[in-house]
């Protein structure tokens, strides 16, 4: 049985395949890396935009009721207040007296939670860390926001925020987006952007890290259509990661229960993933009513509603909130389509990633390292390459070169012999089947045209 | 005569339509703006995704010698210790001890650059702001980097800093890029990301932001084949501007005098762009040498070095480097697109943008909003969307409605009339000649793809 056949990925073998094929990289690593920060490299990058191309193109482009919104990271302090993350967007923080380490008093055994969210631990705690027994501090909350300052001269510069998240600024922008845009009713607002949070303990791997890209749907509807909406955004998002290809198997979802929703949410479902370290969350779908539309018309007097033609009302609409890291779904897709399999030279490995997200689409590889089959592979290449990246290789035997191929998840390999010379034609080897196809070169675009979805 | 034959846009008639059909709003306008940050809305977003497509297209995906790469915004702050600039990177500010305004000492009228770049001014000069004389303060050294704190414990946080460029991740990353892509010399390094500078004196629109985007390029090569990669880049940039419909007596090159270059610099050309406000800079090619990937080496004790199987000699490569900022390239793309001209309903407001970049490629109009029109024209949306950003739009004459998507770019305006039921055919208008062709709805997709660049 391969791997994938039992489920059995470890994050190692994630970690290590990024690494050695240039998807992430440790930050910074020749000054030792820094505080879980991670660099995507070539093939890495290029993942990251397919998948923000998927989630745009089915969360905006094919859509008539969604438009997209780039809104300045750094904005001004008076959203962060209003919006409440000033003065509690924190967690529950404690060190231990004895190693100096920090946690998240919430993640440890035994913790409860008390009256206005208090956590409460057992006296005889040990130190996740130095196993030191009641050494713990009492918890304290610390804010999550990273802080800077704006302006030229010190103590005179305002005080910033690095956003923690995307959403207020579709909730600020609401009637410019509205207005300029001319929707109605229900209809959202998509971003994909940078958000930061000085996290206590970030960790596996790209799973939490303090800076993340998110992509988000603020969805706004009438009240009383909340429940609807919400359904339906629980369904299509779960039917996003399905068409990704990611096994139904490995999703599932979670709703929280009523006494553990944040103060303002009326409802929110988690869609999890089976990581290898447990079952987590990859997305989280809430209906927020119109709790952050209030607080900010609270504190600018501005209006923030939509005017109904019709009924000659102004409305505050609710919202509906589906958000996922785009880090996260990199995880996730790299995990679920990881591969091993006994093969005559050993193991093969092979991300079976979908044709969407795969960050090559083809390979060209000339049979040998001879004219005129070189030439004749770059003319193939030069074809495909504008509306395919493809890449070219003809280092190394022909079967360590679709080994190469298999590892970082690429469809097909497209071999070019000296019978290509003849015949205009070359072999075309799929990767999950390794099957191989005798394709005229002239087919070759409408071939892959007809294998490999945008 | 024309606002685009005469050369006679204005910011101001930029900056309203950006606001009046959202391209570009001022950031939190709720809360009276912030620091001249501006958020991108609908129509920005999608012209912002469309610019970075053709660079990535143009600079990656197109070529064998450049690979990607999407690094962490925060990371160790030893990287910009060893690249100079925490010492260095900064700015003469003055202050007016009258009105209290900031500028750079540098920009200020009469300035004069002494021994070690020190800036001497003349004591009568008036200040700018409030007219007073003598009522500047000596320039000090201002460092525009923004700081934050990373970690739990105030006092005890790292300060880290926002990245002003997004070049030092390419050379620190180097060996692991390089050894993975398995690439040789000459190739580079691309990226797209935010940058941030705290500026003494933002302005102009969105030319001059604290915040903006960068698509920069590190292309490492052989040193003794620095000029001629200068010369292609040089070259192979200005073509990327033309080749967006740029015009070209609104672009040219400005070879930076030798005794103004940095000190790092072996060269430096500026390609410039006739902004309204006159000639400015639009993008950077600069030849660095080895200047950043020596200060890597003794800061880190790392070798980054390329290893030259056949003369089995270590190479650290010379750096050339084409550096723009996405949000110029979006502000030059408009101010030379747009267009008045005098029609029958009285001025027509048309952005003569290509179609590369045009936001919405095509609009599909039924005559009139009555069925079974409605009904054909949005099956003609539905196929039309998987491939391109389209628009559907019902409401107002057909004029207007043409009007609408002249002012937004729109490529085509498709429509769907009462003889389309029969013939199943529709109008195709052309934005720039206004000629209109009939074509089959069979054949729509082909004959766009004949049109529509990407």
């Amino acid at each position: 049985m391969s791997i994938r056949e039992t489920n059995a990925v470890t994050m190692e073998q994630i970690v290590s395949l990024c690494k050695r094929r240039g998807f992430v990289y440790p930050s910074a690593e020749i000054y030792g890396g820094f505080a879980n920060a991670w660099d995507y490299g070539p093939l890495g990058a290029e993942m990251k935009r397919n998948i923000r191309d998927q989630w745009w193109s089915t969360m905006v482009r094919e859509r008539d009721d969604v438009v997209g919104l780039e809104a300045a990271i750094i904005t001004n302090p008076k959203v962060w207040e209003a919006s409440g993350h000033v003065g509690g967007f924190s967690d529950p923080l404690v060190e231990c007296r004895n190693c100096h380490n920090r946690f998240r008093a919430d993640n440890l055994p035994g913790a409860e939670i008390g009256e206005g969210g208090k956590v409460i631990l057992p006296a005889d705690l040990a130190c996740p860390s130095c196993g030191k027994v009641g050494q713990l501090t009492e918890p304290r909350q610390f804010n999550l926001m990273f802080k800077t300052f704006v302006g030229v001269v010190e103590g005179e510069a305002t005080t910033a925020y690095l956003p923690p998240e995307t959403a207020q600024s579709m909730f600020i922008d609401f009637t410019l987006v509205q207005t300029t845009s001319r929707k109605k009713l229900p209809f959202g607002i998509a971003q994909i952007r940078k958000s930061f949070r000085n996290e206590i303990t970030p960790g596996n791997f790209i799973f939490r890290t303090r800076e993340f890209e998110q992509m988000e749907l603020e969805f706004f509807v009438r009240p009383g259509h909340e429940e609807e909406w919400f359904a339906y955004w629980r369904q299509a998002r779960m039917d996003w990661f399905v068409g990704l290809g990611v096994r139904p198997e490995n999703l599932r979802f979670y709703d929280v229960p009523k006494d553990e929703l944040a103060h303002y949410s009326r409802g929110t479902t988690d869609l999890e993933y089976r990581y290898p370290f447990g079952w987590g969350e990859l997305e989280g779908v809430a209906s927020r009513g119109d709790y952050d539309m209030q607080r900010h018309i609270a504190a600018s007097g501005e209006p923030l509603s939509f005017f109904d033609e019709e009924s000659r009302e102004h409305i505050v609409p609710y919202v509906i909130e589906p958000a996922v890291g785009l880090d996260r779904v990199m995880l996730i897709l790299l995990l679920d389509a990881y591969d091993e399999e006994p093969d005559n030279q050993g193991t093969r490995v092979v991300l079976r990633l979908s044709s969407k997200i795969a960050p090559v689409k083809a390979a060209i590889l000339p049979l040998a390292k001879k004219e005129p089959l070189t030439t004749l592979a770059r003319e193939i290449q030069g074809k495909l390459r504008r509306r395919y990246a493809v890449q070219y290789d003809e280092t190394g035997n022909i079967g360590r070169r679709y080994r190469r191929q298999d590892e970082i998840g690429t469809p097909f390999c497209i071999t070019v012999d000296f019978d290509s010379l003849e015949d205009r034609a070359v072999t075309v080897r799929d990767r999950d089947s390794m099957a191989q196809e005798r394709v005229a070169i002239d087919d070759l675009p409408a071939w892959l045209a007809g294998r490999i979805d945008y």
